[in-house]
């Protein structure tokens, strides 16, 4: 279970069509697998084309009701809309986070200095301005201006170039060059200020040992890059971040996206080089492979990075949830195998003696692939653990052929009999294909085909059991020539490894959670071999 | 790549401790793969405690303005604070949908009636009941009130009982139960209506053919049930959901959550049944894998059912994300094997008579268990596709092999020499590696094992090539007594195994993408292999 989620602050717009504000970071912080907290500072009308109308709204008793309650590990500020905002949005994060430089990073904040959307429409006052450099600057781990913003911030200080944000206040800034074409060249030309080193962290880039991979994508080489920068406070280096330039109309809500990202990355104790590079990333990705929504400038694709689940969380309420749904997804034929009527009559003691024997010999036979599928299973193993554990199956299946032997000595059958029966195609078919599965596939695939028949007995010997129990119950123990046999399954050792092998399958399905196709595969296999265990009776009823 | 994707509009109370309202609703929709639109009726300050302040908000203008540009397949409401904001939520999505009850579900409504919350504060105020019933539940394609809400409704207008809640106007009616307790015997003495058949959907309920499951789970049985309750109009079946009861404190914004779920499953075309089942089997577990969050009732886990991906998606502009990955994360290995010294004097044609011949010995053997290694995917494959692209493969081999032989014989080596050579144990550790891959795992680790060989030769051919095309290149073609085998990597005929090779790879990893315990099983075969060919160069080197 989870015991322990990153909670995340987002204070900026509402964004109605949901491709931009606290609705894009609510879906980045979703795909981060952070909760997310929202304190909304203006409301806005908009859609893929523009935006119609924004009202702002006095967040700061919004803030309190949050910070107060949920122990939030990282905020980012969008969208403030108006001096008044910005101001309470500021003196309110004072109260609550550590503003010393040094220690900043504890509650770390990211400042997205939003002045105006892509489609023009202003979304930060004017008046504001020297607010948000004033009062929110000096709070801020980083500050992500895109190229405008960043002109508009120096020319209202007066300032000549980006590096002098940093002196605004925050320890970071991290310079969005979505707005810039950088050619390849501009880009290994770069002049760099003495005593300044650059570290370049090309993203989507094939570099010079990647031939391979140039040549098969059938792509031209990228000529135009996108470049953002990082600078630090303090910091002698300059972080690159060059990708290639996009081609897309989904771009709406780009700065919202890789503010929540970063924020999400530093909220998770990433540094500032590395966090930028993942909220980059998932950037670039959120654009390309976002589907067309809307008539204009459509949102991101902010869930790529995730899928969906096959098969439920195990909870301490429900331990078992892949053999749950194994049975679920094939009931009735789950059903026709346990509560088969070779088992009703067994459980009579009605059963034709000539039908148990039957069953029993070929079952002798059929242990033999079992014993050998365990075996496979430990060769297919590379630790210790499960290699001796099929080890303990094997001397468990040994056990086993001893009480099948003196049962068929009981029944007048000597063990060279039982060694010469031939085996039905019901047996062959069954046993083969454990073997198969086996070879096919991974460990994980074949506990699947194995457990079937592990599950399957285990509960034909409860079920009896419980039956049994019950007052003028139909399963007979006195007198029944098979109740050996029933109580055997029920017992505490075929029960203990029904418990082993319960805990194995579905330890391996939640460390290692099966996609689509591989469930798929997995349910194939656990279907097939419930049939061939319906079968398997069918043979012994019919003699076969 | 995503091309289509379904859009929800939520009209609904912005929750700014981001456990219910639009909030918990963009998480839900964003786990089901759906794109949230929302359009905020009233900003709340409120926390896992309780609601600290309301404020309203008309929103029709914003209905407008996302529905005028986005495909919205399904529609949910929650929380709609006023008489007008009610009326103004009605009247426009009346212009929108289609509120003919027998075609209601093309664009299906979900109508939250929420009025209190689990605090106790008001959320819908008294007047806008009547506005409620009147205007907005006969566009409803299913209402979900709970116990209190369903009361709270009967008694405005008089009624009975919860059926009659469907005379109100909704197509159908879910009555959430979870304010009420049910015990399994209630259940099962329940009192069904003349005329009326049951269909009784239990989740999270073990039945009497899983009598293991009970057993091994060492759970105390079930004493009571919640029960939710599904009637439709015209429908003579009522639907039942049943499930245990859980103790938690993680309820905050429960409501919100089903009927968001509910949105989903409708919007994606799946009946009312199935999809109120869907949506109470997701709700029910986001309660239960809940972490804590704030200090009285905190939110749902709405990210149970989705994982993070460790691959990023194949895209047209880059579509080798898996071997990209490989390489990046094996950089230095990659190129000490790629860019070899064995390599670069090769290419200089200054390279060691006898430490090419060595390796050329040794390449013969180790032919054989690459040759074997594709045999033994065949075996594990089951389709034709897979058997015969692994057959071609061997195929080039033995053409490979060819070349070795001709080789050879300039180099004054014989065939007989060739085979007689013994094996060095560089060639043997590499070789017997990839058969025990191959037998430990399934076919996709088998392929990843294969690539090290198959891609580092086309990267190392390719390369050669492009350096020897540049002008005062240090790789020399004339008079190098290693040009043909140079070029044969470069060649056409082996390039085209790389693209093979490159295209399976990334397709098994793409249409089956790996949990990250899977993916690391893969880098460490991967990086097992790249070391590997390092070290069978070295040994050309060292004639080991």
């Amino acid at each position: 279970m989870l015991t322990k989620v990153t909670a995340v602050l987002t204070v900026a717009g509402s964004d109605s069509s949901g491709g931009a504000g606290i609705q894009a970071d609510l879906r980045t912080f979703a795909a981060h697998g952070c909760y997310g907290t929202t304190v909304v500072t203006a409301l806005t009308a908009q859609n893929t084309i523009g935006v119609q109308a924004v009202h702002g709204s006095p967040p700061d008793f919004v803030i309190r009701s949050v910070l107060d309650d949920i122990d939030v590990r990282t905020i980012k500020t969008g969208m403030l809309f108006s001096a008044e905002i910005t101001q309470a949005v500021a003196s309110t994060l004072r109260e609550y986070i550590d503003a010393d430089v040094d220690t900043r990073g504890r509650v770390p904040v990211v400042c997205d200095p939003v002045c105006v959307s892509t489609s023009g429409h202003v979304l930060l006052q004017p008046d504001a301005v020297d607010m948000l450099i004033q009062e929110l600057f000096p709070l801020a781990c980083v500050i992500t201006p895109n190229q405008a913003e960043a002109e508009l911030l120096l020319k209202h200080r007066s300032l000549p170039c980006p590096q002098h944000l940093l002196s605004l206040g925050p320890a970071a800034v991290f310079l969005k060059g979505g707005h810039v074409n950088v050619s390849q060249e501009e880009m290994r030309e770069l002049q760099i200020p003495e005593g300044i080193t650059l570290d370049i962290r090309p993203a989507f880039l094939l570099e010079e040992h990647m031939e391979i991979l140039s040549k098969h994508a059938k792509m031209a080489r990228v000529a135009d890059l996108v470049v953002d920068v990082l600078c630090q406070r303090g910091v002698k280096t300059i972080t690159l971040y060059p990708r290639p330039r996009l081609q897309s109309n989904s771009t709406h809500g780009t700065g919202c996206t890789l503010s929540a990202a970063l924020a999400c990355a530093l909220g998770n104790g990433t540094s500032v080089e590395d966090a930028t590079a993942q909220a980059t990333l998932y950037t670039y990705l959120g654009i390309e492979t976002a589907p067309p929504i809307g008539k204009g400038y459509g949102p991101l694709n902010h869930l790529h990075s995730i899928s969906r689940l096959v098969v439920q969380p195990r909870t301490d309420g429900h331990p078992y949830p892949l053999t749950h749904k194994f049975i679920q997804s094939t009931v009735d034929l789950w059903k026709s195998y346990v509560q088969h009527d070779f088992v009703v009559q067994l459980g009579k003691g009605t059963l034709d003696r000539a039908s148990f024997i039957h069953f029993i010999k070929q079952d002798y036979h059929y242990l033999k692939y079992y014993s050998r599928a365990y075996a496979l299973l430990a060769t297919k193993s590379h630790d210790f653990a499960p290699i001796s554990s099929a080890a303990k199956v094997m001397q468990h299946i040994a056990d086993e052929k001893t009480m099948h032997v003196s049962y068929c000595a009981q029944f007048g059958i000597t063990l060279e009999e039982l060694e010469t029966t031939p085996e039905s195609p019901a047996t062959m078919a069954y046993g083969a294909f454990l073997i198969d599965v086996g070879l096919q596939g991974d460990t994980t695939k074949l506990l699947v085909a194995l457990a079937a028949c592990l599950l399957g007995y285990g509960e034909v010997g409860l079920w009896l059991e419980k039956e049994a129990a019950k007052p003028d119950a139909w399963v007979k123990r006195e007198g029944n020539p098979y109740r050996e046999w029933m109580e055997d399954y029920a017992g505490e050792a075929y029960q203990g490894a029904v418990s082993v092998g319960l805990e194995t399958i579905e330890a391996r399905a939640a460390a290692d959670p099966p996609s689509p196709v591989r469930y798929a595969e997995w349910l194939a296999v656990w279907e097939r071999c419930v049939r061939l265990e319906k079968q398997f009776w069918d043979m012994g009823m019919n003699l076969s």
